[in-house]
């Protein structure tokens, strides 16, 4: 693939959106796992996965950056940033989402705490599901030069899409049944992290899109970068968040009978 | 923006500063994260907070001295350190300042522990004030060839007070009924909080003001650059060992009750 150059706006834009989204994980790092001793004992595994999944995504923020860093090159005669040669490897997202994306629903079948049987059966089929909808997805993406919506880039996104949809349809059953259970503060928690669900993993598919829109190179990779710089941000950091605040509010439930 | 030449003297200055600062921060890190037992259950939310400023505020010094060393480079002949071509990217700076700031605010209203209602409260006015005067402020900082008082960066400074005052207005407030409320030595800790937030945080607006003085470059530069370090490492490492001190005593008094 071709790396488009990039405008030192655009490419600060990009480079300050991904340090901002390494700051943002190594924050919530620290506070999802130091914090765990505000939450009850049961709780605290969901709380543990949230750091992890945040930790992870640190991890491959660093590098993203550095191959972004290390794949342009300033050109003082154009004023532009070119491609230096080396590749940027867009692959690291796809290895991150890999590993994070079915953690990320572990965490909100552990915070809802159901019995273990039931647990189990969820995480399997959301597991799957997540896995043909990232690999799916991963094939379409390295096709960045199909510009157009009925293309093999097209066609691998509408099959990730059908895994997307089952996750949803099988989230929204079970946190509708919690909602059901739960008292006040507890329920509109688990609407919200639902609607967070849809919203910010919503967001992706859009991002993935960025190249049927007609824009220049330059403005479709800037799109791409930072869209899916600020849906991890939110997906990952704001996600494990909304989790916290749900083993909080549970926690104080408890204590409270 | 062109980089002014730095003397090696301004040069090791500014580094050495950056340094400097990257210590504390590492240091208060660990004092907080691991001090949290000093204090009593309710108060270990707030030093989890600074603990968390201080590490966002080195992992952006690392950037920051980073980014600093590579825009310069030394010329033998002149003897001094001049622009390398590469851009010094400030906006570290504002990324730094548009996480910690918010949890800044967030760690004092932890440390008076309100109820939950006045606290959520405070920290949505408190929050929208901080962002508003940082967003404000960081489209100043960029028109740094601004020399005078009555230019662009003068008008976003401009606006930005007015994002400080408020919160100024706001946290005294406060902090003055907290005061009445507390005992001998944390109304007096909580009044030196108050205080130190009103210099340590008025210093920056007096930074932001350097391009008006009308010194060369450099020297401006270098004042800007260990200005905003200086001003970092009291309003993050040095505000966290008071919010400590506020916490440990507020436990000592509950201890002997």
């Amino acid at each position: 693939m071709e790396l488009p150059s990039l405008t030192p706006g655009q490419y600060s834009l990009v480079y300050n959106f991904m340090s901002i989204a390494i700051a943002a994980f190594l924050a919530t790092f620290v506070y999802f796992i130091f914090g765990r001793e505000q939450v009850g004992r049961k709780y605290r595994k969901a709380l543990l996965t949230s750091g992890i999944v945040v930790g992870i995504a640190a991890y491959h923020y660093f590098r993203i950056l550095h191959s972004f860093a290390e794949a342009y090159v300033f050109d003082v005669q154009l004023g532009e940033y070119i491609a230096s040669g080396k590749p940027f490897n867009d692959a690291y997202r796809y290895a991150d989402w890999l590993i994070t994306v079915p953690l990320l629903l572990v965490e909100l079948i552990q915070v809802m705490a159901l019995d273990r049987q039931k647990s189990r059966r969820l995480i399997s089929i959301l597991t799957i599901a997540a896995v043909f909808m990232l690999i799916t997805g991963y094939f379409g993406e390295v096709r960045r030069e199909d510009a157009e919506l009925f293309s093999l880039r097209g066609l691998w996104g509408f099959l990730s899409t059908i895994g997307f949809v089952v996750i949803l349809v099988t989230l929204f059953k079970e946190i509708k049944d919690a909602m059901n259970r739960e008292s006040g503060r507890v329920g509109i928690l688990l609407r919200n992290i639902g609607l967070l669900t849809f919203f910010a993993w919503g967001f992706y598919p859009i991002v993935y899109m960025a190249p049927f829109f007609g824009w220049d190179g330059g403005q479709t990779e800037a799109v791409i970068q930072v869209g899916y710089s600020m849906a991890d941000i939110i997906a990952k950091a704001g996600y494990g968040l909304m989790i916290f605040a749900i083993a909080r509010e549970k926690t104080l439930e408890e204590q409270a009978e």
